[in-house]
This record gives structure tokens, C-alpha cells and sequence, in this order.
């Protein structure tokens, strides 16, 4: 254990990120760990996000969905996610020259309002509001299992179809099933199988991916 | 794998993470992993935030840390953060009412210029913030090593003494180290001892101190 560069005087971001990746490439093949060189950006960044290993083997992703994503943050689209957390942690300097929005219904005043009046939870309501936006959209879901089967139904009802979802919630109820409901309903995605996942990762893969444009 | 209360049209957050609480409890229990009772609440809602069981034996907490946290957080403190997610994540309702502000200044223009200016990281400059402020101040450091450091150092350099730290930066150079010097600085904190931890699991011990009080 040691402590290398690090001052408060001077401090090169980028080089303790390239030599993060190095130690978690390194890593990686310690553990005979292999990953698709497809998605490599991605795996990586989330390990790094997470410190943790396991995200080399649980994440899934649909045909092609890395390039969907990506060509629809560059055409200007709008992300929107389950909770301010996974707001806060996308990079939006890059996005917003490419006119792509980050937007997160779940505290509006109004989403609690029309939960309450209809009946319905406060996630659906979020999402629903993708069906009025015009523009394609991307969910990134780091919390709420509820978000999944709101995307799902509203496929389901309405025909809408996003560019992408996010799947990544984090926990112990519910989480594990929603996730297999969304691959197996044919949308566009990215999942974490499993109960990991969170916020900061829903964030990290739209970084991953974003970086790379 | 089954879904249980997982519709559109209602849901208990309450209730759901009531039983996410008893499964932790469970196998907690099931993989032989003792929880000091007195932080017990803390270590819970770790796992509960990231699914992962190794928190239970990686955080470290100096005597008397969580009283000293729930008395300020009630007393009315400053909370600084030194991630947007961090801040984000942190329940505001509750904290409001005793007069505790979440404060996060790492992307004030004002700060990057001083950083500049004087040759420092944004993050001593925003620690260093904490000395104007007048009122008790606790961090909640979920990203930056050189957060750690500046706040060690302003403590070595002008005998400022903050409520307590939160030391859980996530990540592959220079992170665990941090840390370890954290905990011998003597400072009043806790700490996720390793690479693992992150802006989610800073705020969800804020939290979990906070929903005790």
C-alpha cells in the first residue's frame, strides 16, 4: 500500500484513471476473467465505479444496444433515470453539445400528485412522461425495480420503445426479477443480472459509453 | 426469483425495505457475519445500498463517531460532500428541520480558479471551505483520495477539527491508503477500510444516522 502522486498540490486525474484501468485490466486477467472487447469500455468502467470484480461476469447486454446508445446521445436525446443520484453522476459537458438532456422526474410535485390520483406509483408516472417527449429516449434505472416493469408495461400498452434501458437496480427484493422481465421482453438493454447495481452505475454506463464518442 | 407486491399500481417502499432488511438480517446470520449492534443500522443500509455483504466486515468506526454524527446532524451542522451524487443522495426532508445543509462546492467556477491560482486540487479547496463556515461541519467523502488528504492536512495546518469524517472513496490507487491515513490521524470518522465504497455509500450513512434520530 502506498501512496503515489497524491498531494494536495498536485494531482493528474486522468493519469490515476489510466493506471486504475491498468491495475483493473491486469486484474482481470489475474482472475481469467474475460470480457467481450465490445463492451470492454463498459465492464471496466463499472469495476472501476465499484471496486468490484463481479460486474466482469453479470453484466448482459442486447445486440447492438452499445451503439444505439451511443448514436442517440450524439443525435441529441433525452436520458431519463429513476433517481437524482444517477442524474448527478452522468458527465453532462460532453451531452449538451450534442443537445442530448438528463432529466428525473421522481420528486416533481406533480409526478406525486398524479401517483396518488391515478392510483399508481410515483415510477410509472416518471416514466410515462418519456411518451410526451418527442425525442428518443434512453432510461437509465439504478434503483427502482418498479421503473423496469413501468418501461415494460408501457411498451407493452402503448408500443412505445425507447432507444435503450438501463437496467441496473440494486437489492434484495424484487430486483433480480425485474431485470430477467426486461431481458426477456425484447427491449434494447443494458442489465446487471443479479442484485448488484445502483445509481452510481446506471451513471457510470452512460459515461462508459459516452467517452467513447 | 419471484416478484412479490411488484406492480405498477401499488407499492410499499416501506414495506419493501422492511423485508430487503430481514433478508440482509438473515444472512448475515447464514454466512456466520457478526454485526457490532451499536452500528448495526449503518453496516445494514451499506449492503442494502450496494448488495454486498463484504461491508459488513469492512467498515471501521472511531469511539463515539455515530452519536457525535446524529448530534450534529440534529444540533445543526454543514454536511460537505465532495460529489454531486454524494449530495444528492443524502435525505434532505429530515435534515432541513434541524437546520443541517448538504453542501458540495468541487464545481464552483470560483473554486476552480482558486485551485489554479494557488497550485491546490479543487478538493483541498472546497475542504478548506469548511473553515468559513461557522458552524460544526462533518464530510462525507465518497470519490476523492486527495479529499482525505486536504482534510488531514488543513486538521495538521490550523487545528480544525470537523464533527467526522466519512471516508469511503472507492477505487484502485491511492484509495486505500487514504484511508488508512485517515484512521490514524485520529480524526473522528468512519471508514471503509479497502477499494471499495463510493458516493452512494457515503450518503446512505449519512442516512442511516439520520433515520435513527
Amino acid at each position: 500500500m502506498q501512496i503515489d502522486n497524491l498531494t494536495i498540490e498536485n494531482v493528474l486525474p486522468a493519469d490515476i484513471e489510466r493506471r486504475s484501468f491498468e491495475i483493473i485490466t491486469k486484474e482481470l486477467a489475474e482472475k481469467g476473467l474475460a470480457v467481450d472487447p465490445r463492451y470492454e469500455h463498459i465492464v471496466k468502467r463499472c469495476i472501476h465505479t465499484s471496486a468490484d470484480f463481479e460486474y466482469a461476469e453479470s453484466l448482459y447486454f442486447s445486440e447492438g444496444v452499445e451503439a444505439a446508445i451511443g448514436q442517440a446521445l450524439r443525435d441529441g436525446c433525452y436520458i431519463i433515470t429513476d433517481t437524482k443520484m444517477a442524474q448527478s453522476g452522468i458527465n453532462k459537458t460532453r451531452l449538451e453539445k450534442y443537445g442530448t438532456e438528463v432529466l428525473c422526474y421522481i420528486s416533481d410535485p406533480e409526478v406525486a400528485e398524479a401517483a396518488k390520483a391515478r392510483g399508481l406509483t410515483r415510477s410509472y408516472i416518471s416514466m410515462e412522461k418519456a411518451l410526451q417527449l418527442g425525442k428518443p429516449v434512453i432510461f437509465a434505472v439504478g434503483n427502482a425495480p418498479t421503473a423496469l416493469l413501468s418501461i415494460i408495461r408501457l411498451h407493452e400498452e402503448t408500443g412505445f420503445t425507447p432507444v435503450a434501458v438501463i437496467g441496473v437496480p440494486v437489492g434484495f427484493v424484487n430486483v433480480e426479477a425485474s431485470k430477467e422481465l426486461l431481458i426477456a421482453s425484447g427491449l434494447p438493454c443494458i442489465v446487471n443480472r443479479g442484485r448488484k447495481g445502483g445509481s452510481n452505475i446506471a451513471a457510470c454506463i452512460v459515461n462508459a459509453i459516452q467517452y467513447r464518442l
